[in-house]
């Protein structure tokens, strides 16, 4: 038998408006207690009873935020909830929602909207957010995905920006920079690619690197592990924008300084030999990588032996007053002024 | 002296992504008591304490929901709002916060987007709701725009759309299918200036029409105006795409049926009459028009003397058994069943 290997397409203007929503929602359960009406309404209606809502909200643009020549569907799908989630994670609170609003040009078929759906999908099943509301409309151009996430949390567990204090201990979790190097071996595939397009792009021995750029996850776990601990941080923020930006978000809102140290830094074997491969400092883009998605957070030193040793944290500085600034102390022990330069700015130069 | 006609034009990215947001949100007051924290961490955080959580989301897209030829940034900023604020209202819960994400190309200056959001801040102050995030962002191509709004109400107190009951009184608020003839006054005019771009705009005699279409407004008070006539509505729904849109999404929700009466829709005189001028059935835009954003309700026949003859709402028709249909009964006397074109269908002819 011969397959037909002709891609189903279907128009979106098949199914009006209406009729799309309801194909691509039938998928979402609700699981929350705190969901009392979900799609289907004028609005939802939650009900957080005693905790606090936490609420945070996300715009992503093809060919701004993303790159479907090497994003599939399904991945930008999972990571546009990822990246909302992650943001209730650093308030220490528990996400709970999500709202997803769509806007697609008519070169997407059904088909496609299909997978970003089954990838929102999958992703609010992992966090266990329930998909209460949305829009779908259509654009002069391009995907566009716009995520409202929310959380809830006991007032007393909320941790901000503003509350590290001088002496604090700095402590990120998980590996840094892996995301942005794996975007980097996904554009030069690109760019093999188009000068040859039959050829199949070479990725053993990046999987971690493409994994954490395609598929990254929100540290959910985090709040957990320091429940366990019997830590409550004093300051936190999740890292998109690369760990200097961030840090400097949170030195300015506490009013302090922070010294970083370089040898402390948390970096994945293959992260290190693919920055030798591209010639490109590993430190560099450990501080301006973006997107990894990890947790940095601030813990009073008395915490110290709660913490130290655990594999899922690690400690790369201090906080010290703000009139000292915000430096990082290099393996040759030199003291370096902090930059913020993000990883837009990079992939500029 | 002569005055400087250049308009100012500063360039977004000579302020930087957080300093565009710290210029832009400048102006945003908090009032509510319910904001425990607003702009400035990676998440909101809001206290409904025994009040259930209302949320609605709408993403707006330049050259699909809007046409910058004629509708003034301030003006999209304030009807963007209105929008979402009016989906709060149809759940008959009182409005309270939104977030405003907005994405533009580099085509805007920085003064549009504070035109935009003087816009978005004068709504806020109007309906008293706190901006309380968001984001910004930049577009491929022209303005685009997602608010997330919220409101809070006692659990007895929301109204759904699928509460109505047979024999139920259907009632409107305000008039009908001005804002779709402000919308075709404008067209006009934008031809007219096509052809000669010296051309001034004659508006006289549609400003009502006009405002319907630029400067909506959502009927927050009818919440109020219900709870002093001690009415709770069986079922509630705002018109956004069209009456007889809105009626069928009441009936299949409900699973009744209508009889809707022609004499008694409420049209304002200066809509009648320019129907007449642009040859257009005035009852086929009272009915699929859109954009109106007054309140659709059901109320029991128990209720019918607490409202009439009051200004503020029209009893249009009755709920009766699904089997019977949704129908028009004509000013012929004759019963037609009801279409729903929306407005999208009206405009494609």
């Amino acid at each position: 038998m011969i397959e037909d290997k002709t891609p189903q397409r279907t128009s979106i203007g098949q199914l009006g408006e209406f009729g799309l929503i309801d194909h691509l929602t039938q998928h979402f359960e609700i699981t929350q207690e705190s969901t009392v009406k979900g799609i289907g309404d004028d609005a939802a209606i939650l009900d957080f009873k005693d905790k606090k809502t936490v609420v945070s909200t996300d715009l992503l643009i093809e060919g701004v935020h993303f790159d479907l020549a090497y994003m599939p569907l399904k991945h930008l799908g999972y990571k546009a909830v990822v990246v909302n989630v992650s943001d209730i994670c650093a308030m220490n609170a528990k996400p709970t929602h999500i709202t997803v609003s769509v806007a697609v040009s008519n070169r997407f078929p059904l088909e496609a909207l299909e997978e970003l759906f089954a990838g929102i999908t999958l992703a609010a099943k992992e966090y266990k957010v329930d998909v209460i509301g949305g829009d779908t409309t259509s654009s002069q151009k391009g995907l566009i995905l716009s995520i409202t996430a929310f959380g809830e949390a006991d007032q007393e567990e909320i941790v901000y920006r503003n509350g590290a204090k001088e002496s604090n201990l700095l402590v990120v979790t998980g590996d840094l920079g892996a995301a942005y190097m794996g975007l980097q071996v996904l554009e030069r595939e690109k760019q093999v690619f188009q000068v040859n397009p039959n050829s199949q792009p070479d990725l053993d021995g990046y999987a971690y690197l493409i994994e954490r750029q395609l598929r990254p996850e929100a540290r959910k776990d985090v709040r957990t592990l320091l429940y366990a601990l019997e830590i409550k941080p004093t300051s936190m923020i999740d890292i998109s924008d690369g760990l200097s930006s961030e840090i400097m978000h949170l030195c300015k809102q506490s009013g302090v300084g922070c010294n970083l140290y370089e040898d402390k830094l948390p970096l994945d074997p293959q992260f290190i030999s693919v920055c030798e491969e591209f010639n490109i400092d590993s430190t560099t883009i450990a501080l301006n990588g973006g997107e990894d998605y990890e947790l940095l957070f601030t813990i009073a030193m008395e915490d110290f032996d709660k913490i130290k040793g655990n594999p899922n944290f690690t400690i790369i500085g201090h906080m010290v007053q703000e009139s000292e600034g915000i430096h990082l102390v290099t393996r040759a022990n030199t003291k370096i002024p902090l930059k913020a330069r993000g990883w837009n700015a990079l992939q500029e130069e």
